[in-house]
Formats: structure tokens, sequence, C-alpha cells
């Protein structure tokens, strides 16, 4: 049962920030307000069905769930895409073609979700059975029925697994086809779906499936819907990311732990050691002092400069939210920062501490590190700016336990071991035409509250995407920033949901 | 049985190195040699006792076989003494009145092991199953039964928790005075003997002990018979300790952990602030640069630093050892180093490393600190110096986690928090005619020696002699350097337990 007035307050709700749209897009607003009822139990059934990556059976029902959401929205071509390894989730995948048009668009999402410890979990929720809440818990939010007359409030949440990242994205997409293709309209473009299932174990297969299938996947462009939108509430276009490499480091000293007091003084403190060593890689600005660590930086373009002066700040609400006052890098804000390449402490170990410390000069000293990267570096490249930089401070760099030999030759020995192969930055470039019908799309909606970020701060391996296929990728993301991504009580704001359908149902619009 | 070929041999292996000797020591160290096999049967006995402090049955067995030794050897007013606390272990003490003397020594020696984990010990080892090896079983030593004739060789070694530290200290000081006795000569001094049972567990009832038996305790000088010889081998003369203090220190950053690629650059990463901070503590060369660190040390006497410059040097020896090129503090040996106060890392932590770690900026980093003082430094003011150096370096010091306003107020913040009282350094005056005496004593065995140091680098807090007693103390130890103190596979040399008695012998003849 829907009631006028629900249409009235919803409508209200989700379009009072609305300044000026195109008929189209006040068209696919209304279908989707009058079908919040539909749209949300048809949510709830598919936050139902568990979809841990390594849980077989529960994606073969994730993927059975969407290709039935596929072919109810009369989506062609509906089919799998599996890896050429088997037993891995296969990728979902259907088309619409549209007779005339001139471009293509891949809209990506993933229907897999983190890993779930339900014990983490808040009392009263269960990962894989969705609960609605007034607001978010942590405001005061509290359980309430799911409304049979379907009138849904912009604040409400919805709690699962997979609510935010990346269900939403899976259900922003097809509503946004299905409000399309119901109200009479055609979309402006050729649309492709693609629905990953190994997204939140690291697509380690998605370059397979994009090698097997390659003849299907052709495109213009692949809109990525991940993530979050800005910290800000406005809604966000990413064109890139950062890459990534990490590296473990650890510096020795004496071959057994000694006794502080007998040598202490005298005998190399491996720890210490190691806090000169990093001590020596940034500045007291947090600037990186390793040579030529910014020196391949792609400089920003002058819109790109322009977009980022545009970024709403968040700095002061961030400080506040994680209870710190400075900033790493002095002078940059939150959005400058993430535009440069940054070396990051994410663990240190040395002997013990607290209560199971003892007086010792510990035998070794570790420190994990990672790299993120910008545009213009290469991630071989920047791994050896640092270890040229670790031999500039006199240290002989071995990837093994150093030998006896090796321990008479050279007083600093560390291991450097890079813990994986890294993967370069990606960055769309915001002036090609295709990617400036997205921004104009996405601001067809709400010219004020759009943000375009150059990059997000993140890694993603889209780099696969442009080997693979050659193709380009910009990311448009619907959920609230606070969603829990990857921890527990992971939820969806049900105004993200809704606004998300809008902006994607825009992005097809383009022609 | 013992055989006359033994005698020869042994005193061959023991007395070829010295040089020129009383008729009294050498009486000593013939008895000593033709009574091996009883004095070794007995030892034997003495290790099969477990001996962990805090093995209460165990330690009244080991306290009741002591005043059994001290009553066969005619000793006097043999008694436990207990401290005021209930269910601590008793010191044991026994006393030997000479007519006529006008000195009082009062021999140390503890007779609690450290607490052991059997199953760290090399196969075929019981810490309680005393063993005979042919030599250190890392040189190729090999198990052996003890033998019938009581015929040992100076580098056999006996395996056993306590076997050097410290029951060799009680089996060499009761066997010295056997020797004296039993060879019908009276000691030079009156004798009283002092063995506690809590050593390895901190000593934290010695106070009460010395305190509530103070009458007993009056002496000129405690002869302290525990620890290491030198590392070269030669009998050793230590006339102070190092004192210490011990603090935990944590740097806060973010309430929440971050993800490195969305944060890094920006949110301040605890593991990079407490390296700056640590590596603002020590100079390239390894000084200390925290103000005034060094101002307070009382200046060696021309004495001592005579002293300190005879000390053979065993740097090259125990880098081969250690496995290590370098040394900490640039141009100074061991031994000096260890007559400076330091300021040693002993443990680090911050997020995870290794296959644990992920790619986060972690909320928070901890070290444990330890600082050793010399003669001179105090150890609050020398704490006070740490925590000014830490605060000109910008940081807010509280000794709590930080709250929400901490946050709001201040960029850098720390918590410290000593982790006890800590104590002073202690030092004998090598001029005094006492501490002179117990010179000549011990190099009137073998002057060329005797390496005679002004501290030791470890803490003892032998503060509380002189506090609760105002008692002097010099450290004389018999046990090998590599005796394995403190670990599994403890061991004596045999040549270093009947040195060890003629070393206690000759002290007992002091006039």
């Amino acid at each position: 049962m829907r009631k006028q007035s629900f249409i009235i307050l919803l409508s209200l709700l989700l379009i009072q920030q609305v300044t000026a749209q195109s008929p189209e897009l006040l068209t696919i607003r209304k279908y989707a307000n009058k079908n919040a009822g539909n749209i949300i139990n048809e949510f709830t059934e598919f936050l139902s069905l568990p979809n841990v990556a390594a849980d077989t059976v529960g994606q073969q029902k994730n993927a059975a769930f969407i290709m039935d959401m596929m072919k109810k929205r009369g989506i062609q071509k509906v089919q799998l895409l599996p890896a050429s390894t088997a037993g891995v989730p296969p990728a979902v995948y259907g088309e619409v073609m549209v007779p005339g048009a001139k471009k293509t668009l891949v809209f990506y999402a993933h229907y897999d979700g983190q890993p779930v410890n339900p014990s983490q979990w808040a009392a009263g929720l269960s990962p894989f059975q969705p609960k609605l809440f007034s607001n978010a818990m942590d405001r005061g939010g509290t359980n309430m029925p799911f409304p049979p007359d379907g009138s849904y409030d912009n604040e409400w949440r919805i709690y699962a697994r997979g609510a935010a990242d990346d269900k939403a994205g899976v259900d922003a997409i097809l509503n946004a086809y299905d409000a399309i293709n119901k109200s009479n309209m055609i979309p402006g473009c050729n649309l492709k779906f693609f629905f990953e299932g190994e997204e939140e174990a690291g697509s380690t297969h998605l370059n397979e499936i994009l090698e097997k299938h390659r003849s299907l996947l052709g495109s213009d462009l692949w809109i990525i819907c991940d993530g979050p939108v800005h910290q800000s509430g406005k809604r966000q276009i990413v064109l890139g990311v950062r890459g990534d490499t990490r590296l473990d480091l650890t510096v020795y000293a004496s071959k057994r732990p000694l006794h502080s007091g007998h040598y202490g003084n005298w005998a190399p403190n491996p720890a210490m050691m190691l806090v000169k060593l990093l001590a020596s890689m940034k500045d007291d600005n947090g600037r990186v002092t390793i040579k030529g660590f910014y020196d391949d930086v792609t400089p920003l373009t002058t819109a790109e400069r322009k977009a980022l002066a545009e970024v709403p700040s968040v700095d002061e609400q961030m400080k506040k939210e994680l209870g710190i006052k400075g900033v790493d890098m002095q002078g940059l804000t939150l959005s400058e920062a993430i535009n440069q390449p940054s070396l990051n402490i994410n663990g240190m170990q040395s002997g013990n501490v607290g209560t199971q410390s003892s007086n010792q000069i510990p035998t070794y000293a570790a420190a994990a590190i990672d790299l993120r990267l910008v545009l213009g570096n290469d991630w071989k490249r920047q791994q050896q700016k640092l270890v040229d930089h670790i031999k500039a401070q006199g240290y002989y760099v071995t990837a093994k336990d150093p030998t006896d030999e090796e321990r008479t030759n050279y007083s600093k020995i560390i291991k450097i071991v890079p813990k994986n192969d890294g993967y370069n930055a990606q960055r769309a470039d915001m002036e090609l035409p295709i990617v400036q019908e997205v921004i104009a799309g996405v601001k067809s909606i709400s010219s004020n509250r759009v943000v375009l970020q150059p990059t997000m701060g993140g890694s993603l391996p889209l780099f696969i995407f442009e080997k693979y296929l050659a193709a380009k990728t910009v990311t448009v993301p619907v959920a609230n920033h606070d969603n829990n991504q990857h921890a527990e009580n992971e939820n969806i704001r049900i105004g993200n949901l809704f606004d998300g359908i809008e902006t994607m149902g825009a992005l097809m619009l383009i022609k």
C-alpha cells in the first residue's frame, strides 16, 4: 500500500535540495520514490544472502539473485563470466544495446563483502539479517520495523554486511535502469553491467575474467560504483586512485638478546638504529626526504587544480571525529595531501613493551612500510628510491637474514623484503569528452552538490582495466562516508541509496 | 677412592698459572683438590633441589640443606632470618667469631635461581638433574659420568639451574671456610654468612630482613659473591653497579586505525612521531643528547681510571661472539662504555609487522626505555631530564590515556609511566683500606690474573645494604662468563668453582 502523502513527504525530503533538473531525472526520482517499498524489499532479500568471497555456495546464490534481478528488468545477454581458474566467484554480466547510441558505458559494482565476525556486531544485529534503524546507531538510531506502506525517510539506515559495500552499488545501478525502462525512457548510450564477486578478496582473478571475456567488454568508460561519497555528504566523482607498494624492513644487531646493563652503550641497539633510519625519511613538516621522492609526480592539470580547490573542506570535521589536532604534511588539506605520494609506517616492533618488556637490547627491529603512489610514480622506481636512501645511510642491504660473514663485514645490516608486487596510480583525464559528460551528468542533478576528486587516497587495482582492456575508469560512489565499510555494523543511509539510483540514472542518460 | 695421580694432575691444572702464593693459600688449594669428590657430590645434591623463589617448599629444603652444610662445618649461630612478611624465603645465617679479630666480613650469596622452562633446555638436560660434561656444550662438550675417583678437570662443566648463579657462590664460600678450618688454620677476621633466597625475584623483601636482623649484621664490608668473572676468564673484583630506572612511553594519534591510503600524508602517524622522538635522544656517535644527561656523573678517581685502563680488552672477542661489527658509543671500549649512564630502547611496538601487518596508520606507538645510572646520577633526576627533553620536543606529557579535551588541545601527546621505583648506582671507594685489603687478598693468589672493575654494567640493588645497614659492598664473582645465567643450559666450569674456593679463602684470611 502506497499513500499519496508518502510520495509528497519523500519528494520533499529528496527533492528539496535539488535546484534545476531535467524532466528525465525528475521522472527517475519519482519512479524510485513511488517504488521505494518494492526496491527495499528486494534489497533486504539480496542482503540476506551471505556474500563472503570464499563462500562458494553463498556466492552462487548471490550471482543467481542478480541474474534474476537483471532478467526481471529486461536486460539482455544475462550470463555468468567465470574466470579461467575453477571455483572462483564469477562476474555477472548483462547489457542493453540502444539503437543509434554512440557510446558504451560499463557499470561496475561488486556483490561480495568483507569477511564477518558476528560477535563484533552490536547486540541485536546479525550481518545477514538486515535491520532498519531510525538513524545511525552512534547518533542514537534505534531499531524499527520496515514500514508496510513503503514510506522511508532519508536518514534511516539499513544495517547488514554489504549494505553499503557494495550491494548498494548493484542496487543503485539496476534500479536506475529499471526506472528509465519502466518510465518508457531510453538510455542515451549502450549499457553494460559487470558485477564482480571477488573484490574484497583482492580481485585476484579479475584479470582472467577480463581477458577471457574481452570481446563482451568493449566500452568508452567504466563507471566504478563503489566506496563512499564525500565526507561532507555531497555526491562525488573520483577520477583516480593512488598506487601502492609495501615493504618489510628488519635491522639486525647482536645475535642473542643482551642485558641492557652489561652491554648498554656498547652493543648496538637495533631499535635505536631503526628509529634513526625511519626518522631520516621524513622532515618535521611531514615531507619525505628520500631523494627524488616527489620527482616523478605528474602535476595536476589546471582543471584538476581547480577541482581540488573546490573540494569542500572536511579537515576540521575529521580532526574532531578522529581526536587529532595536528596534521602530518604541514599546510596541506586532506584533499591536497592525498594527491602526493606518501610513506607510511604501518607497523613497528622490537623486543617487547609494557608488562612484557625486559631490560634487554633486542636482536632486531622490524618495520612495515607502505608507499602510496600518485600519477607519474612507478612502484618499482619508488621502492628503489627508498632502498637507495637506506644505502646512503650506510646500510648493507640483503634480502635474507644476515650470515656470520655479513655480520663480520658490515656494522649496519638491513633486510628489505617487498611484501607484494605493487601497482601504479591511475587517473582519468578530467578533460576527456567522455569524462566531461560524466561530470555533467552527475552535476545535472545538482551542480552545487558534486565533489570532483582528481584522486582518492586509497588504492584500487584499476590499472587492471587499463592493462587488460585498455579501458578508462571513473569512480562514482553512492554510500554514506560513515558506512563502517570493512568493519562491523556496516550500514547504508536510505537517502544515499536513492540518491545513488538518481546518479546512476543520470549517467545512463549520457548520449 | 682418591688417587695420588689425580691430586698431581689437578694441582698441575690449577696451580700452573699461579706465581707466588702464601703457604695458607697453598693449603686451601690442596685441601680443595684432595676433597674434590666430596665437594662435587655435596654440590650436585644441592643442585638437585629445585630453587625457584616462588616455590616455598623447595626453598625450605634449600635453606635446610645450607643450614646442614654450615653445621657440619662447625659454623656458629646457624639460623634462618625470616622477613617480616610471611611466606617469603628466609635468608640463612651463620657466623665464625675469631678471638682478637679486628674486622668483620659478611659473605653474601643467594640460593634461589631464575625460573625454568625445562622444554627450552637442551635434549638430555633437566634443570634439577645435574649433569657433567667434558666441556661447554657449544664447544663440543659431551655428557660423561661423574668420576668415582673424584678426579675432575678444570674444563669440565656441570649443567643445572643455579650451578653458576648462585649456588656456586654458596659452595665456594662454605668450602673455603671448610678448607681453612679443616687445615687447622684460623680466619684473619670475623666471618658472617648470609645466603639470600629471593634475589632472582628482585630481592623484594631484603630490606625487611636487613632491618629486622640488623643487630646480627654489623660488618666492615660485605663480599657479594655473585655474577661472572671477567670475559677474559680472569678473576674480577667489582666495586660497584650501575643504577637503573625504567619507563614506558606511548605516543597517540587518531582514535581509530586509519586507512593509510585515505589518510596517509594527512593524519599524523604515531610510529613516525615516536621514531622522531627517540631518534632525537641520541646522536650518531651514540651519545645521549638529552640536556644534562652526563652532568651529574662523579668522575672516576685516578685509581679507578688506572684500574679501568688495565682491564683486558674483550671487545673483539665479544663482537665475534655476538655477531656485530660496530659499537654504540663510538671510540669507547666496553669497560669505558659501562662507566657512563645509558639510555636503552628495550622494546618498541606500533601496529603490526610481517604477515600480520596491514596498510593502516596505527592509533599509538609505544616504547619501553631503561636508563642505566652511574655514580652521581639520581634516578628521579635522570627521569626528569628525559621528561624535560620530551617536553622540549613539543610534547604534552600525561600519565594516562588522553581525554578528548587533551586531544583537542595538543597535537603531540605522550603518556609516560615509570615502570617502577628506580635505584641509584653504588660504588665502593677503591682507596678505602678495607677495599684495598680485599684487592690485595685476591691479588695474593695471582696478581696478574685479577681484573679490577670500578663498576659492572648491570644493576643490583646494593644500595639496600647501604640504606638499611650503612654497609659497604664489594662484588667478587666466581662463575665463568659463559654460564648461561638466567637462561636455559646454565652451567659452572669446574675450574671456576675451585678458583672460587681459593678466592673466598684468600678473603677470609684478611686481618
